[in-house]
């Protein structure tokens, strides 16, 4: 790696950019996960917050209040409330998952319990409702619980699509929009709503965050079947094991000859996967292109989203989120 | 029973009273749990909302609404919000619990998995913040963001201390605030508020529910030890066996013996129970006369909301919250 490498990622670009005030963020989410009675919440969102996550989502929210001139202090306790609402869901995602590492770390789940996960997840959520009212708008409390109620009918649907052969590309896009997506359209919404800018460009704030979260999550599934584990942390085939039903296969199903058919509906429906599996699923992915086909798709949000920041000012933050799009995708080539 | 006694209950002719009221809110209910994309939702929800629970929480706002000449439509909102508050907690307590039984039924976690029951939970949650956002009162969201806060709270706290002898009485009422009273306060409070009373009159609204939640818990404790299945459709002992530290144990430790406190610390701390351990703390609580000492206790709470509602205008609504108070007590002579 390159001595410069690292300040050429652009969301270390805008992390540096927005340096000030995502101290003042991390300041309040260490003040905001204290409880007097209850010191397990703290020790528990600590091991999350504190875990070196990119903060991302409350990035975008800063990105998107200051590129619209926003001169006051909500932007902060709204940063802070989305990275709340996101860290409630990945403790929640490790008990339905019942994952044992998250970020390289043992999950919360495991070294306590899921009661603490369960729990602390929606204190935290709690807190970023709170954090979220004192803001006293009431159209980012709606943006902010459309949101929420988005992630979690997202969610739910995942647990039963994930593993029905049936499940087509528009019920994988809506739990895309549930697992990252709302939360990312979320985050650069509100950015513009409290920066009080005009309704065309809020509406472009939201298709940015809500094309880059679709990119973001395509991408992520993508890597799930050829990524190497040292860059992206996640092993090849993860997903295939976990029998979750992401674009690349469901593409593989629609394409899929009877005998294919069989293959997908015995490890992915039954889960009676063998030793040479997940090579014949890669086979089958490759046949029928479906990696590419994904990554097309994955290309093609990136582009939406770019677009959408034509009806904002230029500026150096439109630049850097117009970059940070087109990151998101460039991990797969 | 009686021909006509199940009138005589207050909850009952409270229900009576607020029927019309009710009606809009159990269909409220019905519409927002729907789901387009997520049958799974509806399905857990309707399995613990059509339970017959009492539905007494939105009726304390309900009550508290009209009570104080409420004549719109927000207190249905706001009701079905507390009993969407209400439902998710349950979600997400027998998953932590590991209850397989609720309101005489299997529980979700049963029926279905702990993933669907915390997902539909978050989603129930989700639900109620975007109803209470639909009443446009940022003092209602603060109130209620401040009771989901503090009901967390209690769930995390009571984790930590349900099972450590160091646990004082002060703990326990804050845990009983978190499990119980801070929705009741919570539901009467709001009903006060979009009626736009007196802040004395919101106070002693507050108070009330406070209290009256306060003593519902205390005698649900209470009956843990005393009561008898075939009426409270628990069993005497549940809360030893789980090793909660409730209030009849937590005075009685206080005034232990040396040889007593060991009962305790192997029992409740340790989990180290045998044959007769039961019978022995039911005589140590005897001995100490704890029974009687915390229903004293539950009957202060119970003078203290009647005493709060003496703010409020003389009115049929005004004395059947008093009755109600009355009769969460009654149910332990």
């Amino acid at each position: 790696m390159g001595l410069d490498t690292p300040n050429h990622k652009p969301h270390d670009v805008l992390a540096g950019l927005l340096s000030g005030d995502m101290d003042r963020v991390n300041a309040l989410i260490r003040q905001r996960m204290a409880s007097r009675h209850a010191p397990r919440i703290p020790e528990v969102t600590a091991h999350l917050v504190e875990a070196g996550g990119k903060r991302l989502r409350p990035m975008l929210t800063l990105a998107a209040a200051r590129m619209c001139g926003y001169e006051g202090d909500d932007h902060v306790k709204l940063a802070a409330t989305v990275e709340f609402i996101h860290t409630a869901t990945l403790l929640h995602d490790d008990v339905v998952d019942e994952s044992e590492k998250r970020r390289g770390r043992p999950t919360a789940n495991l070294l306590w319990d899921n009661k603490s996960s369960v729990l602390v997840g929606d204190y935290l959520f709690a807190r970023s409702f709170q954090l979220m009212v004192e803001t006293g708008s009431l159209r980012v409390l709606d943006i902010l619980a459309n949101a929420a109620a988005t992630i979690a009918e997202g969610e739910v649907l995942q647990l039963t699509a994930a593993q029905d052969l049936r499940t087509s590309e528009d019920i994988y896009l809506q739990v895309v929009r549930g697992k990252t997506a709302a939360l990312f359209s979320a985050a650069t919404e509100v950015g513009g709503v409290i920066a009080g800018v005009e309704e065309a460009q809020i509406r472009a704030l939201h298709d940015y965050g809500d094309a880059l979260g679709i990119a973001f999550q395509i991408v992520d599934d993508l890597l799930d079947y050829q990524g190497d584990a040292s860059s992206t942390g996640k092993n090849v085939g993860d997903d295939f094991r976990e029998r979750k039903l992401t674009l690349p296969v469901i593409k593989a199903v629609a394409a899929a000859s009877d005998e294919e058919r069989r293959f997908w509906k015995r490890t992915i429906e039954k889960g009676d996967q063998r030793d040479g599996d997940l090579e014949e699923a890669l086979r089958l992915l490759r046949l029928h292109g479906t990696l590419e086909a994904t990554r097309d798709d994955a290309l093609g949000w990136t582009e939406k989203a770019k677009a959408s920041l034509g009806l904002l000012p230029e500026s150096e933050l439109r630049d850097l989120l117009i970059d940070l799009a087109d990151f998101v995708v460039a991990r797969v080539y």
